[in-house]
C-alpha cells in the first residue's frame, strides 16, 4: 500500500517507515473509528512490527494526532488544566483554544476535520471518538467535572471558532481576543467550575 | 435556464413559475451572496416580472428561506421573542431551537446549508450575509442587545447542535431536552439579557 512505490530489496530509512505508518493509520482510523484502530493493526497495515509503532509514537492518541496533523497534544494541556486555579478555568481555556484557532496554519487541520465530521458518518464517529477518549475522559477524571458540562463548553467554543473563522460573521470575526475572552470566559467558569 | 424544458407557446402555471423563481434565486444567492442577489436579478434570472416575484413570495429574505428549504422563518420567531418577559428569553430560545433540531426533517436543511458554508467561500458568504441581515440586525434592534453577544448565543446553540446532532458525541447526542435546557438556559440569558 503506502510502501508499493519503495524498491524492492532497500531498507526503508525510518521517515520512510515514520510516514507509511501514519498512512496506514488514517485509512485504519477512517475505516474502523478511533476506538476501532488497534496499535496492531496500524502496524499490519504499514507491514511493520507493532513494537515501532510504540517506538516512534508511544501511544495511540500520538499515532492519531500525527496522522490527523492535529496542532496540539490534548495530552499537552493537561497539566496546564491542573495548574490553573478554578476561579482562572475559564479564561485559560478559551486563551489556549483561541492561541490555537488564531493562527492559520494550526487552524487548518482542524477545520479540515471538523468538515470531514460533517459530511462523512466514518469521520464523524472517527473525531467522536478521539473527543470522548482522549478529551472528555481525561478531563472529567482530572477535575471531577460532568461530562455534560464539558460538551456544553467545547459545543460554545466550536460554534464561536466556526462563527468568527470558517463562516466570519460579524461582529465576532473582527472581535479583538480580549473582547472574546471576557465575553466566553464567565460561560466556561460557568460549565467547568 | 430552469425554463428550457418548458413546451414553447405554453403558458407556464403559477407552481411551474415559482420554481423557476426559486431555481434562479438558489442560483444567484450562490453566486452574489445574499446582499448581491436584488428581486430584480432574480425575477430575471427567472425570465419573469419582478412584481410576481414579490407577488409569491413578498420579500428577498421570503424567498430565500424557500430557495434553500430552510425549516423557519425568522420573521415569524420575533414576535415570540417580542412576547417573551426578560428572565424566560433564554430558555424559551433554546426551546425553540431544540424544537427545530430535534425533526429529522427540518434540521437536514440546516445542516446543508451548514456543511457547505463550511466548504465554499461562496455559500459561507451566503449564510454570514443572510445571519446578519435577517437574524442578528434584526433581534439586535428589537431588544437592544448588543450583536457580540448575540454572536455568541448563535455560536453556543450551533456548536451544541454539532456535537448533540451531527457528530453524536456522548452524553450530549442522548441527554433529554430538559438537561440540555436547565445546562444551556442560563447562558443564553447571560448573553442575551
Amino acid at each position: 500500500m503506502a510502501q508499493s512505490g519503495r524498491k524492492p530489496g532497500r531498507r526503508p530509512g525510518p521517515n520512510e517507515t515514520r510516514e507509511a505508518i501514519l498512512a496506514a493509520a488514517r485509512e485504519l482510523f477512517a475505516e474502523k473509528g478511533y476506538d476501532g484502530a488497534s496499535i496492531r493493526a496500524i502496524a499490519r497495515g504499514a507491514d511493520v512490527n507493532p513494537a515501532l509503532v510504540h517506538h516512534f509514537f508511544g501511544t495511540k492518541e500520538n499515532v492519531f494526532i500525527e496522522a490527523m496533523r492535529l496542532p496540539f497534544n490534548p495530552a499537552e494541556l493537561l497539566p496546564l488544566i491542573l495548574e490553573t486555579p478554578n476561579d482562572r478555568l475559564g479564561e485559560t481555556l478559551i486563551r489556549v483554544f483561541l492561541g490555537i484557532w488564531s493562527d492559520p496554519e494550526r487552524r487548518a487541520p482542524l477545520v479540515a476535520l471538523l468538515r470531514s465530521a460533517m459530511t462523512n458518518e466514518q469521520a464523524a464517529t472517527m473525531m467522536r471518538q478521539f473527543v470522548s477518549t482522549a478529551l472528555l475522559g481525561r478531563a472529567a477524571e482530572l477535575r471531577g467535572i460532568p461530562l455534560l458540562k464539558i460538551d456544553a463548553a467545547i459545543g460554545q467554543m466550536i460554534g464561536v471558532m466556526l462563527l468568527r473563522y470558517v463562516i466570519e460573521v460579524e461582529p465576532i470575526a473582527s472581535a479583538s481576543e480580549e473582547e472574546l475572552i471576557e465575553l466566553l470566559a464567565p460561560t466556561l467558569q460557568r460549565y467547568l467550575c
